[in-house]
């Protein structure tokens, strides 16, 4: 189908420098085929006016674990050991891979309906997350968690990955990596053993990195090193990684991760609510790290709503460091959208609104009071849009969300599913 | 009118438990005129069904300045004395009463929309502050803004103030304050005698006090105390007080706070927005001090979203302290709701769903996917919801906001008006 964007308001990066503009966009398919420049021949099978409407592109999730959603509010308020391993481990022992399918459909309409076109996934059951992608039209970049202590290449959770991510195979929305779990939960040898598979296939690498107090305390005392170094010394950083938290980083840690090209994805809620305080953002940007944004799953979060998050990572840090130019908007938009991009290996491809690109945008309303007066609109994609302002969605060229009905699901059904499956789960117990 | 809302999930105080069970709510005219027990001779001309919804006590924004609604995005990452020196008091100089009132406007919709049934409001033109809230339908407590240095019971604003007061008498959703703006805004000599005006006349008193580092530094160094000890030693504290901010409190001024009875009022996004760290909100409950939330103004917030505020609030602190169990969520849904009222001298009116108070709810939707599944609905409240749940709001038994449309008003005029006041003050002056 052929959409053409009608003088609308739009984020354009010209050169890094994020200008809003008024501006025609042509989509033919898939692709931004022109902007302000009608492609030859461009017939439109639909014009959605620019009237009171900003397009921002996509935003993208880069660290979450969306099957998760079932899970949100049955494990609040605990410490991180409780949340993770007498918490969610248990649950997530008893789930079929039916109820990952519903679980994650369900995260992903709360990423659609305020704006997320792009989710970086680590979960179980990664053909089930793969099902419902295809489904849902978003694009995804996913890994199976992995874990282990030895060299074996017939690892159980490696070989079903490998042969899970085939799934994906017919749909070039999807990307796969390889999700070795975090420090903590994988040995130097099967970490090791990962690095080398990765290398080989030449797939990247999506990893929890120094996450909590405990994750430190216990490297140094059976490893004598910070985690950053216990993952760099596996041979890990060999590969393209993304790093997810990145919390308790030394300066040391901050300049092999620079030296190794990692990204970095904060989770500021997330790391809040699981008492793990905040991550060095600033000084990690200051170093030129290549830092990103995610929700993390909604067991910690609990939302996977991006705009919840873009307004956490501009403030705490400016109330952090008693700097109100700290962490400014310009840069949490970058870090919400074409950082992410590069994270994923997929900034030849989305992240930012340009001819060539992939059609992966968000259309914002102006006329509510959250956007009013329409004056710095950077600014108030930050401080004080709430992701319902999100009015349109088109992923891939697909309108996948329109007047904030999403149109590749049907959400009741999705509904239906989760409330069936969280009472069989006994999810439901801490109920009203 | 009288509304019948059938059958729905209700969050009822159950002696401060704050539980959630399935109600009938009965309101007659103005009244909650009984819950589960049909009052007598009941009839509704109105019911609201509770399919997949959940009600609770309409929000109260405890601390906030309508009218810098216009303002939103027009003086981002500034120090604060740049911030309010040299960019909002300019500003502020040049309104007109009318563009108060339709600043107060825009402010009023933000707030609905996001269940917000009270706010606190100081500033200039407190007659048009009047004015926009008999018209929006919201419960407001309003004060002007008093700066001055001298004991003067003709001092020009006071006398305002007192006179303009007058515009609310005719309408009982309506109190006022007196709003001595700050220590750093006002001389010992002029505290005082605000002090003595709000005894004799029974009046309350808000203001800001403690909010950034160097109205501390300036206060030991011209005064030889903190500012909680220099508002205390004015005689201020021989009124009922409402103080917003508090973030630079020592043991001592926190213990002054309680036994002076002072409610203290958090600001969690407008303090970090500014560079002035996180109040010591979980000291201040240890210490059993009535500690509420609002969202201050729009040029410091820059949202007026409860909800959004609601989050960080619950967030933040378990980031400071490292320590998940801090600032729980039923706490937060104290502060933000019967907290706020006992503050504002309003809990015999509002801040619970109780029989006999005035009829302040909103109601949420249940079927979206932040509140999905429908578990712990508390915890959803603050970890997940953004505000755009609200579907339906009730204030003083008026459905003032249905299905999200603002039933008083005219949400366009606003922006209209909004978009012609801020071209003419030169807001638009950051635009794209």
């Amino acid at each position: 189908m052929n959409i053409l964007i009608e003088n609308a308001l739009a984020v354009l990066p010209n050169g890094g420098k994020d200008e809003i503009g008024r501006h025609n966009i042509y989509i033919e398919e898939k692709i931004i085929a022109g902007i302000d420049e009608e492609p030859q021949g461009f017939k439109a099978d639909k014009v959605i006016s620019g009237d009171n409407r900003l397009v921002i592109p996509g935003l993208i999730n880069s660290h979450t674990h969306t099957y998760m959603s079932m899970m949100r509010n049955c494990a609040d308020d605990l410490s991180f050991t409780d949340w993770l391993f007498n918490t969610i481990d248990p649950i997530e022992a008893e789930l079929t891979p039916e109820d990952a399918y519903w679980g994650s459909l369900l995260g992903q309409i709360e990423m659609i309906k305020a704006g997320t076109t792009t989710f970086n996934d680590q979960q179980m059951h990664i053909h089930m997350v793969t099902r419902a992608a295809k489904e849902s039209g978003m694009r995804a970049v996913i890994s199976r968690g992995l874990v282990g202590s030895e060299y074996d290449r017939s690892d159980r959770r490696l070989t079903e990955a490998l042969e899970e991510m085939g799934d994906g195979k017919d749909c070039d929305r999807l990307n796969f990596l390889l999700g070795p779990h975090a420090p903590y939960s994988c040995g130097p040898e099967y970490l090791r053993m990962i690095a080398d598979v990765a290398a080989e296939k030449g797939l990247g690498i999506h990893m929890h990195i120094a996450e909590g107090a405990v994750e430190s305390e216990n490297m140094e005392r059976d490893h004598h090193c910070t985690p950053v170094e216990y993952v760099r010394d596996a041979g890990i950083f060999k590969n393209h990684t993304i790093a997810a938290h990145c919390i308790r980083v030394s300066d040391s840690d901050m300049d092999i991760l620079k030296e190794n090209n990692v990204s970095v994805v904060t989770n500021p809620a997330s790391n809040m609510k699981l008492g793990n305080g905040f991550a060095p953002v600033p000084a990690m940007l200051d170093k030129g790290i290549n830092v990103c944004l995610g929700t993390d799953g909604a067991a910690s979060n609990n939302g996977q709503n991006m705009f919840r998050e873009m307004g956490f990572l501009s403030l705490i840090h400016k109330g952090v460091h008693d700097t109100p130019q700290c962490v400014g908007a310009k840069e949490v938009f970058k870090m919400s959208t074409i950082n992410g991009a590069k994270a994923l290996g997929l900034d030849k491809i989305t992240g930012s609104i340009e001819k060539g690109k992939r059609a992966d945008l968000a259309i914002l309303r102006l006329d509510v009071p959250s956007m009013m007066p329409n004056n710095n609109l950077l600014a108030a994609l930050c401080y004080s849009a709430n992701g319902s302002e999100v009015d349109t969605v088109v992923i891939d060229g697909q309108v996948v969300m329109e007047d904030r009905e999403i149109k590749t699901l049907d959400e009741e059904r999705v509904y239906h599913e989760i409330r069936s499956l969280c009472e069989r789960l006994g999810l439901d117990k801490k109920s009203y």
